[in-house]
């Protein structure tokens, strides 16, 4: 893996020495490797996605003429002289200290760099640029803005192919693409960034995935609450977001009783509610979901489709319990993790328990024995549920111990689907209590935050991608068309269409002048599960022609039968 | 009806004399009648409720003492020094024009007024003190704080008698009241104002609302869609939002991509998706619904319950349509809310068409042969449903008629439950269009606005005071509760409950120490539709003793027929 890591960095190395050679007055900023690649950040360098093919060219010149790598030690001072025409470069030279200065030079090309190389240009193999983007020094819009070159590097071209292929694969089922195809979501210009819109079909996926949701958490024992959008000043200040987190909320709003926020998180809210009566140990738990839409201020520039948006509908829920609670509180959370998962047959997924350091008094908060009983009860029950699970030491939040919910998506990259979080901290800041056994107070509540199923936008977005907007029946936003051969099969369509919508199944009708084999090509396209054809075959033996998303056909099926068949497999969620 | 606005407009003298007399540093400023009695608005007084009664005393010594009602007339320069010491008369007088000022005196008390009074303060018969509130002259929040008095009047004592025994009838069902008591939404200091929380058991209700809708729509062709709550400014000058309407909405929030603002309606976000595709005539009517929440910025005194609130959730849609189809979807929309109003059982309603005035020409946009069309339109539907309604010359929108539902809530008050809107200014502003016969785009686009359910805020304050909290039973957030005699009965009592959950039902278990007459008396003070009392007879019948919201019980149910009785009904929504 460290060679995978030097050949990448190299790598970017010789992207930085072409480009330089290409456009002398770009400025080479910071090149670092990341997952399958590299990239480098250039100010002053305004090109195309036509012009990559031009630098990978240069950067095979590099290759071939198989620069070694030299490492070149500096004085601050020396350094200064070096790169005095690149203000960034001097940036970075600021930070460094003295005697930890050095360069990596090949041929006539120099770059303040900490190292990690192989011995040569010669041996970068297999490399390919990507894509362009744009970025801001150090990530903060108010610096001057970057041009980002992305490569992927392999130590053999077979591997760059598999993972080229690989890469092609996965922008066929990206989401923004089939969301738009399919119509499920889109974005306007005029109403805003990072704000999807859901369009009827989109819609209609998201009300089943709340529907489900709704329904399981009810058989759960949740109690559904529905909080503002909005909140004051006051009640961000007493949870902690304010000031601390201020930077990643939206602009205070001032009204004429007070300072208003979009609220950022719901749980503050739900202490509330959860204040709002006295409850007795025998109440506990108390489990209040809520679909609340929070808000966070990102910068415009690094928001795309549904993963990194500004506003997020969750799939929140708080639950309050005694300490002897917390246990089967948190093995109930994981098993309706397990269940969702079979729902949606997603298998590839592990857990990441993340775990407090207590020598770091600072980092978490001061209570030994409730982080003691909180890990240990967070590590027994993934054991006991038989979970595939890794630890990470010093991970943990402020608050309390958390598991990652961690799956492969399919461009191969580990994403966080969702956490669960043990808080102990809320007691404290929100005075939460119940009434013990003996009448009094007791301060112990101890909360966990939950969102199984994410936020709507990550979860579409997984769903999307994961089904590559193939969605099983019951998902579908259009179950069943059915298409007409000539105009003499009309009204037998329409018959059997009004049947079926009376069987509340999506169902559409497809009478238009195109030729038959047009029509099953766009209810194939449009990734509709069922088509069903009607000739006048069809009409005078009053049956249907079935034909799956996948081309299987059958012939004169009863509509009776195909109805309860369709609502098994809806019910089934299969 | 002439004779009663005078007695009351005498009454408000009579107040502002005995508050004069009381308090001699308060100004009156005005004091007008308003539905069933009067108010007046005075400046630097600082009383409490308690003090009504002393003023009620004062007041009747003066209508003992049967001053005569003298009107004076008086030039504008006479007036200003009768007034000096008060600088809101003054100000009122300002707006008067030389001949038209005039006063009305009784007693030592003198007062700057119109007229429309009785001859004699001692003609002022039966009236009482009801409330006071906060205000602003000129109901400006920039402009000094009043002290307002609220009064009721009548011709006889027997009058007044009734009016106070229902508004205390009506006071019991307030839903500010019973919200509370009942658990079903409340209000945070800490979270704002106007922003109302909904508890578990509200929220179960409005759920229902909700599903109601969903399937309603569903069944009428409409289509659902999510947008956000926050859209751009650009966005709202297009609607014409900005900056017209700019004090009726939040403070902007200023982001690195531009300016943002909560939005105060959702018809510019469904026009832009109207627009994200291009439609033939055929696809015509499109119905676009949503739950979207708007937000209003009114000020903190004004905020009420639930039906003066800054964030609204409506059920709202747009329905876009061909002038061809204008009248034939208006039918739909009159004849939803007729359906609607059926399962609520609300017979005590009538609509408002409200017209515009040709002469108008500035107040209305400029399309003769569009509003002959709309307006007749409009009419003819109504007669065609046997609607009862009314007809207001001059009180359309400036984009087109309405038609306004109206109902009289318990409190007598006439009230706006919502209205239908046809819009045919949305086409050019937002240049919507379709694809017509010929291929060509054709603008003549009418869009209809239309909630009948409302706000959920407004709709819920409706429903909490129509039913007084007794909620029919598929509304019932609570439908059955299960109470045990002795400890004996807890088995038998856990079985059945775990029976009905598993059907749907919405069912508790009161297994606590109380005897069962007390457990009873709380199950009907929390208005559960269903009380189950088990005792040993129960367990060893294996059958349940129901007892209705009413007081009516029944012996010997067998649980399966219980709960397909409550299934049924539920169902029938009855």
């Amino acid at each position: 893996m460290e060679k995978l890591e030097a050949l990448r960095h190299t790598c970017a190395h010789v992207l930085a020495h072409a480009v330089r050679n290409l456009y002398p007055k770009a400025l080479p900023t910071i090149g670092p490797t990341i997952e399958n690649g590299f990239y480098y950040d250039f100010y002053n360098l305004d090109i195309k996605e036509e012009d990559l093919s031009k630098i990978e060219a240069e950067m095979q010149k590099i290759v071939k003429a198989d620069y070694k790598l030299k490492r070149i030690e500096k004085s601050k001072k020396d350094s200064e002289a070096l790169i005095k025409g690149n203000k960034f470069k001097l940036e970075l030279l600021k930070d460094l200290k003295e005697g930890e200065v050095s360069f990596y030079e090949q041929g006539d090309f120099i770059d303040l760099c900490r190292g990690g190389h192989l011995e040569s240009t010669g041996k970068v193999k297999a490399f390919k640029l990507l894509k362009i983007a744009g970025a801001y020094w150090r990530g903060d819009a108010k610096n001057p803005q970057l041009t980002r070159i992305y490569g992927t590097a392999w130590e053999s071209d077979k591997e760059l192919r598999v993972h080229l292929h690989n890469l092609q694969e996965a922008e066929k089922r990206n989401h923004v693409k089939i969301g738009e195809e399919l119509k499920l979501f889109t974005h306007f210009e005029l109403a805003g960034k990072g704000l999807p819109i859901w369009l009827p079909k989109g819609e209609t996926v998201k009300m089943e995935v709340e529907k489900l949701a709704v329904e399981t958490e009810e058989k759960a024992g949740y109690l559904r609450v529905s909080t503002p959008n909005i909140a004051k000043k006051e009640l961000f200040i007493k949870s902690g977001h304010l000031p601390y987190y201020e930077e990643s909320m939206y602009p205070a709003m001032v009204m004429d009783d007070g300072t208003y926020y979009l609220k950022a998180m719901n749980c503050p809210l739900h202490h509330l509610i959860y204040l709002h009566e006295q409850h007795s140990y025998r109440e506990l738990p108390i489990r209040l979901a809520e679909f609340g839409t929070c808000y966070r201020n990102e910068l415009s520039g690094t928001l795309t489709g549904l993963l990194r948006v500004r506003s997020l509908r969750m799939n929140d829920a708080h639950i309050y319990c005694r300490k002897d609670q917390v246990e089967s509180e948190i093995e109930n959370v994981l098993s309706m993790i397990k269940d969702y998962f079979k729902i949606f047959n997603l298998k590839d997924y592990w857990f990441r328990l993340s775990l407090h350091d207590p020598k770091n008094k600072k980092k978490y908060i001061d209570e030994p024995e409730n982080w003691k009983l909180a890990e240990d009860a967070l590590r027994k029950v993934l054991k006991k549920l038989g979970m595939k699970f890794i630890e990470k030491a010093d991970e943990a939040a402020f608050y309390g111990p958390k598991i990652d919910i961690m799956f492969k998506n399919v461009f191969g990259r580990e994403e966080t689907m969702s956490t669960v979080q043990l808080d102990f901290a809320a007691k404290k800041r929100f005075e939460l209590y119940y009434i013990d056994e003996k009448g009094s107070k007791n301060n112990e509540v101890f909360v966990i935050h939950r969102a199984p199923l994410s936020t709507h936008e990550r979860f579409m977005a997984f769903l999307i991608e994961h089904y590559a907007g193939k969605f099983p029946l019951w998902l579908s936003p259009e179950q069943v068309r059915i298409m007409t051969i000539t105009d003499r099969n009309i009204k037998f369509a329409e018959e059997i269409c009004k049947k079926m919508k009376d069987s509340n199944i999506r169902v559409s009708l497809d009478i238009s002048n195109e030729t038959i084999s047009k029509k099953v090509r766009d209810a194939q396209l449009e990734k509709v599960n069922y088509m069903i054809t009607i000739g006048d075959k069809e009409v005078d033996n009053k049956t249907l022609a079935v034909r799956t998303r996948e081309g299987k056909v059958s012939f004169g099926i009863k509509l009776d039968d195909f109805i309860s068949q369709l609502k098994k497999e809806i019910q089934s969620r299969a």
